[in-house]
């Protein structure tokens, strides 16, 4: 058992921050979240579409951290999706400057066989629609759905996405799309609202500040290390995220064990 | 032993927030810090000057909560220290609206004779040589002298800021004001360099977000507890300082009765 799903984008990145700046870099959620997930010994796979100019290295590098990648679609005359930001000064704020939807515009998940039967799923930022197709082919329930998602599905997608809410286990989301989402300033009560469309787990990310974890009734608190430096923030929520996932699937492995 | 010795402001405050508003009522630095460390047992006094508009049942308030008020030198025609100030709807940012020192302007802070051999000092948020006169009044070095201040003393008074600071245990200061004072904006790199100006341990207070304590390279992180509401914050840095201060006595006896 211990299967994990990751759902998730695939991408090209263009990065400008105060400290430096990339052309096209590896990027995407499903990325951040696999390469993160890779640190402990876990059985995963990455559902996601690229591009025809996407290099082989790079998959091949997913491979060799031991990611199957056989459900990452690639369209041999599309290009993969690319997004370009530049961060401010404080590295907690950001504009994008690119999105280039690309390949991702008409993005239809299909699960590999030998993944439909996910103990553990994570559906990344992406399109609320997509990741609801992930949540359907999964033939058994599985034992936790971790959900990611942005300001951007809340400002034009509002009701599919509340429709995802409603089917999984944890929601991870920044403070201020906690606000956003919820309508209330406070946290508590924002996770308050946030339990009530679905997850019983509400997990808010402050950045350098650390995260809170609501779930009935209780919080937990978890410090982020304080930098000396901080390069480029870009897939931090995402890392994390991978992260929460893999040490919660060993909590709930070693539960089910004892 | 154990006598803690709190030198501040003892004052009137009319607060605005976005769910009230008050005229002048009871506040300070060291009424906060006072009442805070009141709640452990301690054996505590207040330096402080105040005019003759100052209630007498706050002074009787303090001493029911065993605070010696004996320091607290009253003007009869003077009147006591103002401060006015508005919230902004997040409650981290605030506007002062008046700043009426009264008193406060010729205040030669005189330790009574039974404080002298204080092993524990506070020195809350005043001017510089108001609290370096209060750390050469102590006839024996202290335990631990903890040291709060804030932006406008590092705008106005710097070098004497940086005189008492030599001089002092620990700082206690707002991730704002320990950038302004290192020109550091990483809050790791902000602690290395007021290391270097004196105090051994470096407090960083960061509000709703909890506070970093450093030392020595070690870095502690202690979470703030999410509330649902928060009506006022006004002396929330005082009152954890006060919390903080009494802690780290209790700390100290149970190392040196061992």
């Amino acid at each position: 058992m211990g299967k994990l799903l990751i759902v998730g984008t695939v991408a090209f990145d263009a990065i400008e921050t105060p400290f430096g700046k990339t052309d096209k870099i590896l990027g995407g959620a499903a990325t951040y979240i696999g390469l993160s997930a890779s640190q402990f010994s876990v059985d995963s796979g990455i559902v996601s579409v690229v591009g025809g100019d996407f290099p082989k290295e790079y998959l091949e590098m997913l491979n060799s951290k031991n990611i199957d990648t056989s459900g990452i679609e690639i369209i041999k005359d599309g290009k993969t999706f690319f997004w370009s930001g530049k961060y401010h000064n404080d590295l907690n704020t950001r504009d994008t400057l690119i999105t280039d939807l690309n390949v991702l515009a008409n993005f239809k998940p299909v699960v590999p066989e030998h993944f439909l039967n996910s103990d553990f799923l994570m559906l990344g930022n992406l399109h609320p629609s997509v990741q609801l197709s992930v949540i359907e082919q999964i033939s058994s329930k599985p034992k936790l759905v971790v959900l990611d998602t942005m300001n951007f599905w809340m400002d034009n997608t509002l009701d599919e996405l509340l429709e995802v809410i409603k089917k999984i286990d944890v929601i991870t989301i920044n403070d201020e799309e906690a606000r956003q989402l919820s309508g209330e300033y406070s946290l508590v009560r924002a996770a308050q609202k946030i339990h009530k469309m679905g997850p019983r787990y509400v997990v808010i990310k402050k950045g350098e500040h650390g995260a809170l974890l609501f779930n009935n009734g209780d919080v937990f608190f978890a410090p982020a290390l304080p930098l000396e430096e901080v390069f480029d923030p870009t897939g931090a929520g995402d890392t994390f995220a991978g992260g929460l996932l893999v040490i919660w699937r060993v909590h709930m492995i070693s539960l089910l064990e004892i």
